[in-house]
């Protein structure tokens, strides 16, 4: 069974608080294992989550404030000590990636564990990994620094075969992976049998968005237009929009906003102030009256795209 | 009531786990709060043990192993959030603070908040800090790489006065404070009242001594000498002495023996490789066989030391 499952690992804002870690998350893609953001204590909370480093191979740095990124030191520095002669790959903007290097030059100088730094300029859009079933973009977020969203995709997926029709036309094995990819047959007296008649609709691709930190932006809706299942950072409630704005953030009702005009199936909110003492569902509520297909991010939370 | 109290906010080594967060521990005295090593986590932990940042001055860092600093970013910068215009001073080795200072230059750069580095030279015996009733000395442990331990001594206390020899004598209030720190008293006609018909002795000066991480060392024993409390390290049982000789580490009878030639009159262990999942009683037996005031370090303790 194909998995596409995001991890919430921290989602508040920030600092860590009695009820939130700061921003991790974990996209499982056929257990190849893909972190976002890396707020501190991610180590602590990845173990939990029983996820294994050894499928670890990318990081993805949305933008250069502590909260998504002071956990890095202390993940890659486990990370060398259980995969001696391992490598991870960090995406990350430049400036980023020289503090980082700063560090990790020094703490494991005497480690043959290899990061490789992948660095994202502001504003790009670029895909930024690629394997057989599965690509990352990036996109701009609007904050008070550089950020970046990402953009999970995966790849088309393989058309169903239609079992009693390739019986009866005696297809050859060696011929069904060109089919199932959407090719038609040729018969030996030149017949074409044409793909539709052998074959039915694939599986519909997934896709997630991760959209922290940012303003309410329509640009954002645009480049996340499409996509099934958007996190989007909501950190205060409209209450305080005026205080998003001004620190460069959205509010529950905007997060709704950006899901409902890129048509996503799902939205799931995070990056909450550490005023919501008592919960969240202030936002939750408000999120709802706009995309009610809207879910808290929560520490432990796991989502199946698929 | 003067106070004097250790806070155990992480006891364990190398990388958290489960049982254990990296070494960081919270001297509160007299309601001044130092901090000695960082490791990741220790700005949630001191939240969680009910510590106020605001009463957070100094902060010590026994070596430049992550496990030991890696709190430091996470902290710092939280407390410059809450505390705009305020000052910290981070008694450190001197590339310890090349690296912080990278980093905090960085991610504070539109704070305030002002970081003071007092540089500790490797194998250096130095008061690093003092105020009316307390010195933190350094002194030389024998790990890896450079490392130090700290000495909190309380001053020596004012001598109680007798009320009723005060009454007798008719000692004008003006005078007290001279004979409480050990005047004798001269009356009008020029007879001299000695000091001990006056007062009795002072409470006893406490002192504390942090020992981690370190070789099993008789120069560690001879420089803890007379300190009424110890922690040492004890990373493995005596079956792992050999390991714990390779990688600059003690085991918990060593760390017990320390304790007995240094005339401690209690020892807390800590520093626990995480190879003890089922606890460290084992830990704490081996020690107790030696120095059976031994007491296990774990989160959240706190020991009244006066």
């Amino acid at each position: 069974m194909a998995k596409f499952r995001i991890n919430i690992l921290g989602c508040g804002s920030a600092t860590p608080s009695a009820r939130h870690q700061p921003s991790c998350q974990v996209v499982d893609f056929r257990d190849k294992l893909f972190m976002i953001d890396c707020g501190e204590g991610a180590q602590s909370q990845f173990r939990r989550m029983g996820l294994k480093f050894s499928r670890l191979g990318h990081i993805f740095i949305s933008h250069l404030h502590g909260d998504h990124m002071f956990g890095l030191p202390g993940l890659l520095s486990t990370m060398a000590l259980h995969d001696v002669g391992g490598r991870i790959t960090i995406h990350i903007f430049r400036e980023g990636a020289e503090l980082l290097k700063t560090w990790m030059d020094y703490f494991l100088r005497e480690s043959a564990f290899e990061i490789v730094y992948d660095i994202i300029e502001p504003g790009e859009r670029r895909t930024v990994y690629e394997d057989d079933g599965l690509t990352v973009e990036t996109f701009p977020l609007y904050h008070r620094t550089a950020c970046t969203g990402f953009i999970f995709r995966e790849k088309p997926k393989p058309r169903h075969l239609k079992g009693e029709m390739v019986k009866f036309h005696s297809i050859p094995v060696a011929q069904l992976k060109a089919i199932r990819d959407g090719a038609d047959y040729v018969k030996a007296d030149g017949t074409v049998i044409p793909n539709a008649a052998l074959t039915s609709d694939p599986d519909p691709s997934v896709s997630y968005a991760y959209c922290s930190d940012t303003l309410h932006s329509l640009r954002v809706a645009a480049d996340v237009a499409g996509v099934d299942t958007v996190y989007h950072e909501a950190t205060y409630d409209s209450s305080l929009e005026k205080q998003a704005r001004e620190r460069g953030h959205s509010t529950a009702a905007q997060a709704a906003d950006i899901a409902a005009r890129a048509g996503a199936s799902r939205l799931v909110i995070g990056h909450f102030s550490k005023r919501y003492t008592s919960g969240e569902e202030p936002l939750l509520e408000e999120a709802r009256a706009i995309f009610p297909a809207t879910t808290l991010a929560r520490e432990g939370l796991t989502i199946d795209l698929i």
